[in-house]
């Protein structure tokens, strides 16, 4: 890292901003600026002194503007936003035996992993999301779309017993998915995780070498948990046990598991998830949407648990908008609970930050403001006649600011959103892809219509 | 109205849409166009069709739109908007009496009102919104407002016991919203209703002297019931019953009464609000926010009990965005049940429209787009990244789209909103007003602060 103190250096670029919000200290910065060399932040200053003391290439001035640090969305599958709205109002195991499975069986391909994912990877930047952690078939072209749009993500080593279009069982997804990680061991925007798909879906055999490599590898394990109530009724059936005790037995259960939605916990799991610091990706929309339930967060959050949010598909959601999610945890929270102060701004917004930072093994370098950290930004602009007035900014935030208020966003010093517009691809490109997918799954769902 | 068969006859305005939803009937129209006349839809038709047959003042095309009935939202305190994020994270009864009701008591006044109520206005009119039910003070005030940008409201006679910068008394409440229901009898866009606070603000005498009122007047009687547990409690405590009981008893269930929030029902009651044809304004992110629970939706909706959709006010919720309460409305009742498919997308929409007028009173005139009703009319644009692709527009309107989506709205047939811009009033001067009612807040709040 370049040393700010030496005289006559020049950083690449320096951000004044009305706010700024160190969400991991829950302090709130008016008129600071950041200051950022080499992809990273090497000073926070007021404003005014920021003006004296640095010459930067670059100066951008957000005069009402809230900055965060960029948005991470713990669970996705990116590529799926090319089957946003496909099936809506349908219960989970009907959704996914009856729509998604068939069309994925029929249309997955990595022409279709590269066309959905750099779609997702618009919609997610526009909405000040900087960072995702996926899970979904043909890694190397979802690492070509991120990059090509400049942002950040993980990328799964997706594991499924049964054959896709993408691998024929357990052995050939692992072997695909580990040379992918290979490939991108070097690339400064993408890390990957291990992601047995769920406990319904994957074998004890599967699970063991997963855990043995995720030691190896050191990366984190990123698998659908308790989801579902059906779900977990049969596997007592199958295996005597619920899944998460499975999980347990085979040494699953530890600081690199992400367990995504954990909807349906007994206390006693809630306590094994707290004493083996495992993580939690909260995905309160796709819970809700799919008829899963609400997930105990007030319960997770008080045994200390790290909770981060995840967005799910665009086929379960169906936006890829983390100040939804946000806005809906601290909601959903309150609601179940009965207590209005729980999940109050600050922690909302913690939770789609730093927490999911935590879980990927990244809050070395991303998940907040600090010095040090990779500057991944976000700036929402709160000047809106739909934010007036504006009490607290943070607090506007999440219970009343949308995506559609973000202005701007960096991804490791580089700006990706200028002023609303997404600058690393066409629009037009995204969405005459996006009909063109559209127009081959309802040919696949609807042979015969026209 | 006017015959729409004379030979040269020409309508004010010809609107052709992408899509039309017909959401009373559940059916989708595409390629077609809604003819309008003196404010009143006077036809509905193929495109191809209305371009031979009717040659228009004024023609707007909506090439990638969705055409839907404006919006009405069933429930709000709009000049509220000025306390928008005054006071989160606090439980509802702490929040009304230590924040929201000291600010109200030193602050609210007719200019007051009507900075807040064009605030509202403005934002729900971007938002899609054509038509509120407004429980405040200085019902002239907002009325005025309302009328000034150009948008439909049903104002509340509202009656509490206690004093208020705008009344001394529940008979002082009633003799001054009178006084402005008498003065507003012949305004197209204004409407009112009746508007005894809550049950644990009410009197008997009061409740029956409103029962008789709105037997003569014809008029709905709007009022908050059943929110909190606590709120239940303290009735039974005090008065022996839960609070819907006692209404029962005063005479007041019946197809005038619109019950809002209804959080918390004991299946008699559900039973209780079906057999007398009562109507709920059901407001369920405030239900969250305030941490009172979630409404048992669908259980009332299986009884057939006519539900609308509510804001809530803005120091509540944070939005007053319909679009937002349509999509929680689905999402909730879906969570709650463990069913994926109730409240689908065009029940939803119904909610948010049909059932609105229903609850008012006012169904023969808006609430759908039919012909002979008023052209109060919402169009949303889906052809955006974030909307790609587009399998079914109405599932999109309630899973995807946001506010941010709206592009246009008339009232009356006359347009309020083009291409998102606000027509007749200055979103600058708006904004101005906030703030420095914004300030004035501050410093009641905190007299010593600077």
């Amino acid at each position: 890292m370049p040393d700010a103190s030496t005289l006559n250096f020049k950083p690449d670029l320096l951000i004044h901003a009305r706010w700024i919000a160190l969400a991991h200290r829950e302090t709130l910065l008016e008129q600071h600026a950041v200051a950022i060399a080499d992809g990273r932040i090497i000073d926070i200053l007021p404003s005014h002194v920021a003006r004296e003391r640095y010459d930067a290439r670059e100066t951008v001035t957000l005069a009402e503007h809230l900055l965060i640090p960029g948005l991470i969305n713990l669970h996705t599958h990116a590529a799926m936003s090319l089957m946003r709205g496909m099936a809506d109002d349908i219960p989970m195991m009907r959704w996914l035996q009856e729509r998604i499975w068939p069309v994925e069986r029929a249309l997955v391909s990595p022409e279709f992993i590269s066309d959905g994912t750099r779609l997702a990877c618009a919609e997610m930047l526009l909405g000040g999301i900087t960072c995702f952690n996926d899970m979904y078939f043909f890694p190397h072209a979802a690492a070509e779309a991120a990059v090509e749009l400049g942002m950040r993500a993980v990328l799964g080593v997706t594991v499924l017993e049964f054959p896709s279009g993408y691998a024929s069982d357990a052995a050939d997804y692992l072997d695909k998915g580990l040379a992918a990680l290979d490939a991108w061991r070097e690339h400064p925007l993408i890390n990957f995780c291990l992601a047995p798909h769920a406990p319904y879906s994957v074998s004890d055999a599967s699970f063991e070498k997963i855990q043995i490599l995720s030691a190896q590898l050191e990366v984190p394990v990123h698998v659908h948990i308790h989801e579902t109530t059906d779900e977990i009724r049969q596997h007592l059936e199958e295996h005597g046990c619920r899944p998460l005790h499975r999980l347990n037995r085979l040494g699953l259960l530890g600081p690199q598991l992400i367990g995504v939605h954990a909807a349906h916990l007994l206390d006693d799991e809630i306590a094994a998830l707290a004493r083996n610091n495992c993580n939690v990706a909260h995905c309160p929309t796709s819970n809700l949407k799919l008829g899963c339930g609400i997930a105990p967060i007030g319960e997770m959050l008080a045994e200390n648990i790290n909770v981060g949010l995840g967005t799910d598909s665009a086929a379960s959601n169906n936006r890829l908008d983390l100040l939804a999610e946000m806005r809906l945890a601290s909601l959903l929270a309150k609601g179940k609970s009965g207590d209005a102060s729980i999940v109050p701004a600050w922690k909302a917004l913690q939770m789609a930050t730093l927490a999911g930072a935590r879980a990927l093994g990244l809050e070395r370098d991303i998940g907040s403001i600090e010095i040090g950290k990779y500057a991944d930004l976000t700036a929402v602009r709160m000047d809106t006649l739909e934010l007036s007035p504006c009490f607290d900014p943070v607090s506007h935030l999440i219970h009343c600011a949308g995506r559609e208020d973000v202005s701007h966003v960096w991804v490791q010093g580089r700006c990706c959103v200028f002023d609303k517009t997404l600058l690393h691809c066409e629009n037009a490109n995204l969405k005459n892809n996006a009909r063109l997918w559209h127009n081959r799954i309802v040919t696949h769902l609807q042979p015969n219509a026209t």
